[in-house]
């Protein structure tokens, strides 16, 4: 009986979730919810203990966690997030905030102590990927209208989540919400996660795609798996979690030609980890305690059940879906699930949350995930008898109100200006992006590598200017193609505001003047800007300016090649982002 | 930074894993020999750590053990070893025996103690499954009639791997080769595999098929992954490797219909925790012990190389093949591999071995796996030399030894009654198989369970004759089918050993006493099996004796429900081993 200890437990835990599994799909209830039971079941609480040591089981469902978040990566991509429609996320956001919220309230009606409460918000907040979308699949509804509109406030949840994940954490090492500590981590964090998309989709797809062309499935997923890992890594040793660095590695990934045969290898990897993860988590419950916690466990529970159904439904109404459509998506999202475990994780480890909240987690999400098919199964009973009771004036106010809503799209050339007009600010926000992210990089290098500067004899000033030097000259292709883009916006601004009516012989003149206002008023902003965010790294004023000087000359000698340089890594960009859909 | 000790060993593992199948795959190089390399760069033992504590790793490579060898269990399944066919199953015991004697020969000839030497032979003896089938199908050779004989030793080694895991278990726990040790677990392990496979393959492939009916792949692959650990866990209670428990387990699953979706879906897992355990192999070696065992190392290296391509190339040329196909097939079989590790893993975690053993192992497997794709590539040529530097004469002989072994074989009627023999000897052999597994756990149930029964009120005698009588009862319908059979047999011997030349007249009746004496002597000798089986549950013997009367009245008045018993029981497991290929 050598090289068992480890493996028994493992094995425990496999045999029990094969038995599973076949149980509560034979029962058509919610795997994720028999996993969670079982591992209560065989956990050391129960009598007729099975694993009696949890730790190496928890040490394995920790990988659980990297997978499922790189998983849902896969799933997200930035495509599908632009695809997801503005609608959508404003509800998301709103339901989130709504959530947030109540289950803060509830904490506090508890008389909690405030991080408890404010990580049971948290907790609550958002709806489980893994429940909802087998769900859909399970009753072959993925390709419902409802089915999109859940699919799609999953994904926007998804963002919201990793940006949670981080607040939390910056929270809680804080102590408390420190408005200064918060912005700094959320600075690093925004740096980290730019830097890391765009460097990530310059390089990270073409990677994948020129592995996948050796036609090795085994080459293919130990690589994108050293990714994934590496991303948690790189994001652990940023101080974030790695969670956020594996969602990352994912949504990168994601923007590859080969994403489904990534997916196709990474399915079953995430199966066997998702599973253990969720017996992990019935491992660490023990009954007694829940019994203890049934009562506020069924009260949050429903508020969890209505209070999602009803933002949902009552916000996706509001961006104009009718109402029984409404209603399903609604129903879709009422459970909490995976990201409830990830962040009661990262409360206990952090140490600032009470015992008993992970527990009541799991217990509100048992009795969600156990009520959730039949929610979505009585989904059309429940629409009819809505129908019925509602009175006839409210339902007239509905239906004049979605009418109302579908006139005031913008339709054809007003349409097509403002799809342009969208454009052209998404490019110059990017740029800007780009700058500030060029500068914040001089910064970094700075504050962190000094030691290495002053071996190789480079004093103080030479340093600064050196390292601002470096982020002028590489943000002049950004900064020109700002410029330009703000040129055109001029243009544009100045050919719909202006209009002829009131402006009469003065027209041209005045759309010249606002056409070229408003680039140079950009530029302003821009140079304010920048050295707001070099002060640290400004050299003395006068080689600043005439590193600025020369930055200029440079810029108007070499135009045409740096629009040329700008034009090129655009297009390596799109080229990523705008492939064609899953062409294996 | 939480939660990240564990995940971090894994983390850098895994990209260098990532970084190394990309490179070795590109330099066209075997990525296992990438995958240890890697391992020994960032182990402890060099310079610039980056993993210090491979001690979570090597227990992740533990699983890597297991699903490796559940793959190969589904890889190999009882219908391929039918099909290699008895030449090919004699070659690999020939190679398999000469390769652990050279193995021992120089373990004696260094002056090693006996274990040591005994390892070494059995470490040597196997060759690498997936080094081979790799580099066959990366060089397109995966249908040349070499690979066929090379995909058929591998398979009969695999067989004779986990024979010789369990008899160096034997070996090892019993401090040196003491025979009754050694047979009693024989007798064990032949217990285990023999009800384990004739259960499993009752059960287990229909429950697959079952669960394969729900169209789910998560469900598919985490109950099989737990009827994979399930087996190996109930081999580790039963005393012997989970290696064998989940070889066994893969080799059962095989049988089912839906093998081909559940290969699928373990292979990523496979090839994730193959590359966690080859790199794992590599983070346990220091360089600088390899560099002192460098000599022996490259010896034993060399013996692979030259014995193994030797004996199989001999061996399958005398079996009648051609010289070329021969050679190609020697070559591929000229390295060890992955049992090797298993091997020596087994002799270090019982303390059997020397510390030198482990790196002396992989060194050889490491010069072995580099040299194999050049073998392989120059197989040709090698071939060709070989043809110009051979004498005329001896090339006369071989050619007239292929034709004489063509001539051999048997044609026409005397085939057809050849295999109408062999098929009547192994369906007796299987039903006796059966009869002795019933009274074997008849006696292993009173061995062990016995304060049961006196709790139950039942006593000695009594107990004895419980047992004794149920193991007898159900033994019914198996010895009916075997009196059948050895009545069927005897006619035929007396229709082809008694001709009418040399008996005359007296041809019939001869024929009638032979007929009629084989189906009773062995049904004698059965008897005297049965009771030397039974003896330590044998009842008082006026309760025995009348017991096997009754047995006797049983089986003649009920004689057509038991045949009709056996018949449905042979046709379940007929069902399941002759389905057809892959269907899905």
């Amino acid at each position: 009986m050598h090289e068992i200890g480890f493996i028994r437990d493992l094995a425990m835990v496999m045999i029990v979730a094969g038995a599973t599994t076949i149980l509560f799909q034979r029962l058509r209830q919610p795997v994720l919810l028999g996993y969670i039971l079982a591992g209560v079941l065989i956990g050391p609480h129960t009598p007729g203990v099975l694993v009696a040591d949890p730790r190496a089981i928890e040490d394995i469902s920790n990988l659980g966690v990297v997978l499922l978040m790189f998983t849902l990566g896969l799933e997200f991509s930035v495509r599908k997030l632009r695809q997801v429609g503005v609608g959508v996320l404003v509800v998301a956001v709103a339901e989130v905030g709504l959530m947030l919220w109540i289950g803060f309230g509830i904490g506090e009606l508890f008389g909690w102590k405030g991080m408890d409460s404010l990580f049971l918000g948290a907790i609550i907040s958002l709806s489980s990927t893994m429940v909802a979308t087998r769900m859909l699949s399970e009753g072959g509804q993925r390709h419902h209208p409802f089915a999109q509109l859940v699919v799609g406030l999953l994904v926007a949840e998804d963002m919201l989540a990793i940006i949670m994940l981080t607040l939390l954490t910056a929270v809680a090492i804080g102590g408390s919400v420190q408005a200064e500590a918060a912005f700094t981590l959320i600075g690093h964090l925004g740096l980290f996660v730019i830097v890391g998309m765009i460097l990530g989709l310059l390089l990270l797809p073409r990677l994948v795609d020129y592995v996948a062309g050796f036609g090795r499935d085994e080459t293919l997923l130990v690589s994108v798996l050293g990714i994934c890992f590496g991303a948690s890594l790189l994001a652990a040793w940023m101080g974030f979690s790695v969670a956020l660095g594996a969602f990352l590695a994912g949504a990168i990934v994601a923007e590859s030609r080969s994403v489904a045969r990534v997916m196709h290898l990474v399915e079953p990897l995430r199966d066997m980890f998702a599973a253990l993860f969720f017996v992990a988590i019935g491992l660490k419950i023990d009954p007694a305690m829940l019994l203890h916690y049934v009562v506020p466990a069924l009260l949050i529970a429903g508020a969890v059940i209505l209070g999602k159904t009803l933002a949902c439904s009552v916000g996706i109404f509001a961006v104009g879906h009718d109402a029984r459509t409404s209603l399903r998506a609604g129903l879709g999202m009422a459970q909490i699930g995976e990201f409830s475990f990830v962040i009661a994780t990262l409360g206990l480890s952090l140490g600032v949350i009470s015992d008993f909240i992970y527990p009541i987690a799991v217990a509100v999400s048992v009795v969600c995930m156990a009520v959730s098919p039949y929610l979505n199964r009585s989904a059309d009973k429940l629409a009819n008898g809505l129908t019925r009771i509602t009175p006839r004036s409210a339902r007239l106010l509905a239906t004049s109100y979605s009418g109302w809503l579908a006139n005031l799209k913008p339709v054809n050339e007003n349409a097509a200006l403002a799809a342009i007009f969208r454009r052209l600010l998404w490019h110059i926000g990017i740029n800007v992006l780009l700058v500030v992210t060029l500068f914040m990089l001089g910064a970094y290098v700075n504050a962190h590598n000094w030691t290495w500067f002053s071996m190789v004899g480079i004093g103080r000033e030479l340093r600064h200017t050196l390292i601002w030097a470096t982020a002028l000259f590489l943000s002049l292709p950004m900064l020109i193609a700002v410029y330009r883009k703000a040129e055109a916006l001029g243009m544009l601004l100045a050919e719909i505001g202006i209009s002829e009516r009131f402006t009469g012989a003065y027209t041209q003149p005045m759309r010249n003047v606002l056409a070229r206002i408003i680039p140079l008023v950009t530029l302003l902003a821009l140079g304010v800007l920048v050295s707001a965010l070099g002060s640290t790294i400004l050299p003395p004023r006068g080689v600043a300016l005439s590193l600025a000087l020369l930055g200029v000359v440079l810029a108007v000698v070499m135009w045409r090649n740096l629009v040329q340089m700008h034009a090129r890594l655009q297009a390596a960009l799109k080229d990523t982002l705008d492939k064609p859909e899953h062409t294996p």
